[in-house]
């Protein structure tokens, strides 16, 4: 835990401690503190003293406090506030911050805020709310530098004097007289252009701006690979939108990377707040639970139709979640690699079939490895060579077919355009529980048959 | 997928069509391709068709190549060069991409290229060579603007033309006469200061230097939440080492995530390639199908000392699938949350136990709920009501214990300093694989008795 989380965490305990001795939040509290840490602060609170402590955030760094907030929490005290209050911090927030609270502001609300603000600004705001929430178009902020292409060196370093280069900023954006995008240079380039050289002289062709239907993955993953701080975001008319910065590709990733955590532990099917309310918990973790429920029903089913043998043999009883368990570990692990590979776009039609046929051989020794292994645990265990013989044949099919399908399942999911980080692995487990129990009890039955 | 994906999809399908067809690889297949796309197509290879496209890398690119590829493919790359080519396009590989490679290089050839460098160059790369591999100072990049700090703004400017602004660029980092750190100030100030007023009257405090001992993932924090390109970092003796930029966080972020899914997918201890050598894939996941093994044959001796009320009645090697698996995903659920709090910093001493409140209250209420809707089930597909209390009861017990199990194992984790995303969800479901057996085939013993 590094300085900055400590630090936060003494905040959160001496507030809890206030609070249970029933003393009044107070607005110096938050002195020193910056909108990200109050935020993050706030994150920790349970429900209860985080709206406590919210009332005496003071307003004039709500806006800027709820923009830091995850949508979950943000909107539970969005709700909490009269709208009156609501409207007067919105006069203090700045238009991009207002941009990314607009969705989850009362419609008249939002309107109001909108009305408040200069003719450029609306405008700005209007087209980047036409966008969709996946798409960076909606996610713009508006701090480009825009120069004329024709303008002279000398001059454009003269005015970069005077409008300043705002933080994120080492690109340069040219536009033609009727406003319309010519290309883009670096700052570097721009601040040695010759004096009388006009700058379009100087297009990088090397600096592609961004269309403002990218979605945020892609925006994000350009941004990374372009090893610039910004580009530029242009519609097909040619109209300089605003910008999409690495800061931007920051927050993309980081909460990709915590809806990916949630979905990946089967924490179910939305992000869900560290302290969110228990009446909005419950049904979402039911949805994930009824889901399981009827795949574990549908393994039940399978053993149910080998009673005959589960009555006779009592060992198959206590084996058979073991058969089941390799399986999907071995599965998982197949699965893991192609839910990456889908992921980051290395894996594609050219070449899924050279991974089924590694991830079949690697299966397949581990397969035969571990039906030996398992196959002496169990013979020692019940004294029985026939059972060694069942076990270590259910084992090797399941192993086998659960690599086949670690990369089967994911494959045919991404084809249905169905995100198999989301439902992989539940498809994936119902697959070798199935085949598992259906290869260790079905063979048992066959056994059982001929023998007796 | 993107178009950048498309397209480098194309090539890798192009290239396995051209290898397959015995015809050999040529340096004119990358023209247009930059480094990063090289990588990207590279690692999309199947080992044997890797090495092929490889060879034919123009030896100018391969060093910056072998930068942007992940750990492991590096390595085998590296591997399958010979010694002298290597020294060759290291030479013409930048001191900031050679000490990236360094640590996978042999050693002997390591010397010998910093050898070739000039002074400052090879001073600073042995002094980032000195820290940890998990330490920002280790992979730090040197393009960093300093200024002595009495600079007038004017001079300042004017050196600025000569030198240029690198990308990433929006601090300044000022010195005094015997190069020790002073402090920083934005771009944007400092094209503003007076043409006789020197930089440091307008050093900006809140602009905070990073120490080279910080871990990545603080170090991606730290920028993330500054909101500035790049800030540099300064050791102990006030020397600026160099800086740490928003595109290194990105990366350390993308990485992150991609060991997250490695660990949570339960996919291996160790990050895996997509096309890794199978005598290497398989070691490393025989190591994790041991562990579960052992959990597995934990859980199957639970069920062994049930083995009388198995044999009396076989509806229990049925359901008894159903109560582990239900009490997983609830502990499942839990457990992602627990993770996330902790991975974030939000969960600590402070507010553990009102998370666990939290979490029982939700665990029981959906304890209750599916308790009943299994009971249910239960009851009319064996028509026993019996069962029906039996199997509630262990529902009851087992989704209850997931519920207190999914905070407290990440939290004893991660207070033994283990990383609760890695280890995290195989005990939890070897937690509730024991309970849920217990509790299911306990009772049912207990009642057997009773009745019989």
């Amino acid at each position: 835990m590094s300085t900055r989380e400590e630090t936060l965490h003494e905040h959160v305990e001496f507030w809890l401690e206030e609070l249970a001795a029933d003393r009044p939040a107070l607005a110096e509290w938050f002195d020193g503190l910056s909108e990200t840490d109050i935020a993050f602060t706030l994150e920790s609170l349970p429900l209860e003293e985080r709206l406590a402590v919210w009332q005496a955030v003071p307003p004039a760094l709500r806006g800027a406090v709820l923009v830091e907030l995850h949508d979950e929490h943000r909107r539970s005290l969005l709700k909490a506030a009269p709208p009156d209050s609501l409207l007067q911090w919105l006069g203090r927030t700045d238009p991009e911050d207002l941009l990314e609270l607009m969705d989850d502001l009362p419609v008249q609300l939002g309107r109001r805020a909108l009305r408040r603000l200069d003719q450029e600004e609306r405008e700005q705001l209007q087209a980047a709310l036409g966008y969709d929430d996946d798409q960076i178009g909606r996610w713009l902020s508006f701090k480009v530098i825009t120069a004329e292409a024709e303008t002279p060196g000398r001059v454009f370093r003269k005015a970069l004097r005077e409008t300043g280069v705002p933080e994120m900023t080492d690109v340069i954006v040219l536009v033609d007289d009727n406003s319309r995008y010519r290309g883009c240079l670096s700052l570097d380039t721009a601040m040695k252009v010759p004096t009388q050289q006009p700058l379009s002289q100087f297009i990088d062709a090397e600096i592609n701006p961004l269309n403002p239907a990218l979605s945020l993955h892609e925006g994000a993953q350009a941004i990374r690979n372009s090893g610039w701080s910004m580009l530029p975001v242009v519609d097909e008319n040619g109209t300089v939108l605003g910008r999409f910065t690495a800061s931007d590709a920051l927050d993309v990733i980081t909460e990709e990377q915590e809806r990916q955590i949630s979905q990946l532990t089967g924490g179910g099917l939305e992000e869900e707040d560290l302290f969110s309310p228990v009446r909005r918990a419950v049904p979402k973790r039911s949805v994930w639970l009824g889901i399981n429920l009827l795949t574990a029903l549908l393994a039940a089913w399978v053993i149910g139709q080998f009673e005959g043998a589960l009555s006779q043999w009592v060992a198959l009883a206590v084996l058979m979640p073991v058969v089941a368990s390799m399986g999907g570990i071995a599965g998982s692990q197949t699965l893991s690699l192609a839910i990456r590979g889908l992921a980051t776009g290395q894996l594609g039609s050219a070449n899924v079939r050279s991974l089924i046929r590694k991830e079949l051989l690697v299966g397949a020794i581990n397969a035969v490895l571990w039906a030996i292994v398992i196959g002496i645990v169990a013979s020692l265990w019940y004294d029985s060579f026939v059972l060694m013989g069942v076990i270590a044949f259910a084992i090797l099919v399941n192993l086998v077919a659960a690599s086949l399908a670690g990369v089967a399942v994911p494959w045919v999911l991404s084809r249905m355009k169905i995100d198999p980080a989301l439902a992989g692995s539940v498809i994936l487990t119902t697959v070798t529980d199935v085949v598992g129990f259906f290869a260790f009890l079905g063979t048992a039955s066959l056994v059982l048959a001929f023998i007796g």
